[in-house]
């Protein structure tokens, strides 16, 4: 991974290397505490979220209009590494006739029976519409490999099977963007300790959360591994510093807008006989 | 229905009678011009609107958080009654994350296949949801029956199913509201007329809409007879009087408001063994 250029920071370079070079990126290299999208001003890069958030909405009509495409926002991550909350604060001022996210969990005993993209294809948007996955299909190349539950062979082949789903997806209209949301592991402790400490979080705490960060090193190699071979030409990851939350959600909110940006929306022409109409 | 009290307005006022006196209910007699929730001030009414939508957003996370409920919000009525317009003022600060609407269209030959709650049933909140219905089912007791394509019969026995569904759906602790967007005949042809002339709305625009306007009466009793049949106990129909777009968005958001007042939500018990814990 290159060094990131402070001074104009793009997506691209805070994007895994595809190709031959893909095995020497290293996830430990980037610094969750980088801020290259931020003014230096948090006040001011808290305005700058909202009201990019609001030209979202704008965006998110015109991209309905236009019907050309379908948007998909995938968002992986540590717990509390702040999915929720990007979605919250991104996603603020979008109406949910464009936009809604699906919160993936374990699979269901019918999911199950089914092989594990089953279901994620079934969540996919359809034209005109932003999903944002708060989780994905990544879950199932991260929790089995960490738990020992995936040979290295049919973890491989699962990766070359969601770059060809993704690629199909891609090559049929559908806007591929991939968040990686990379904190630190004493942000993890800070963040979950004040869950515990939080009498209206603490509800949200399972105990599990105390055994799946035992694993962290596990999950961090996990990851750094499906960075390397998934960030594709057509669904590529972008990786996102996150311990500091507004940083986070400006930079997954210019990304989001530059994206939409990049699609060169448009009204769709006239139906035909409707201009100058009388309605009476 | 009863003489609304404009001087403290209450959703129970503008819900048709259920029982012996539904049969009097008659639609031409509500006001699409009424302001009932109004305060008389359209500046105040609109910063009214997006304080509640802000409080909303906050009872949507305790909604979540209490997890006992799944709530329905039902929204039917004319072409440009302003379905979409209140989704968007009233939904308008809360994330995807809780909230998401359906807009129920035309059924493929799968769902026609079923019959027609089939579909519906799928798009129900899971419980800590909440769904917008942009349309519903209820559309299967409107389009029918003003095309000729359903006996007077079977409408009535579809009332009944749908009346049966919705009280299983409540009896599992979903909340359904239904708002019945209640514009005048002229106030659509002007907002019909504004998507004509608009460039940017044009496209959206079907010749089938100026068919469908040509049976307004036939909608209005289509709408009359629904309302005096399918108003229950378990799931009342509310009456927007919708030709003011804020008092449509004032009036919904505040009953949505009311309604999760009303459930009684609190945060959910410390799951044993949480409080107090040491994140290492």
């Amino acid at each position: 991974m290159p060094k990131p250029r402070f001074q104009a920071p793009r997506a691209a370079d805070w994007q895994p290397p595809a190709g031959k070079h893909a095995a020497d990126f290293k996830l430990s290299e980037v610094d969750p505490a980088a801020t290259p999208w931020s003014s230096g001003d948090k006040e001011k890069d808290k305005q700058q979220v909202d009201a990019i958030a609001q030209e979202l909405d704008e965006l998110q009509n015109l991209f309905y209009a236009d019907g050309r495409y379908a948007l998909l926002v995938v968002l992986q991550g540590m717990d509390a590494s702040g999915k929720d909350g990007a979605i919250r604060a991104v996603f603020s001022r979008t109406s949910p006739l464009g936009v809604h996210s699906i919160p993936w969990k374990a699979p269901s005993e019918d999911e199950r029976a089914h092989d594990y993209l089953w279901r994620i294809h079934h969540g996919m948007p359809r034209a005109r519409e932003i999903v944002v996955f708060n989780r994905s299909h990544y879950e199932d190349v991260l929790v089995p490999v960490v738990n020992g539950k995936l040979t290295r062979e049919r973890t491989e082949e699962r990766y070359r099977q969601i770059n060809d789903f993704e690629r199909m997806l891609c090559e049929n209209a559908t806007v591929i963007l991939k968040f990686m949301l990379h904190i630190s592991s004493e942000e993890q402790r800070v963040r979950l300790q004040a869950r515990v400490d939080d009498p209206t979080k603490r509800w949200k705490f399972a105990a599990g959360d105390l055994e799946v960060r035992k694993h962290w090193r596990d999950y961090q190699k996990a990851y750094q591994a499906l960075l390397r071979t998934t960030s594709t030409e057509w669904a590529p990851w972008t990786i996102v510093p996150a311990n500091s939350k507004t940083h986070r959600n400006l930079m997954i909110a210019s990304i989001v807008r530059d994206t939409l940006h990049g699609l060169k929306l448009r009204y769709p022409p006239d139906p035909p006989g409707v201009a100058g109409v009388k309605v009476k």
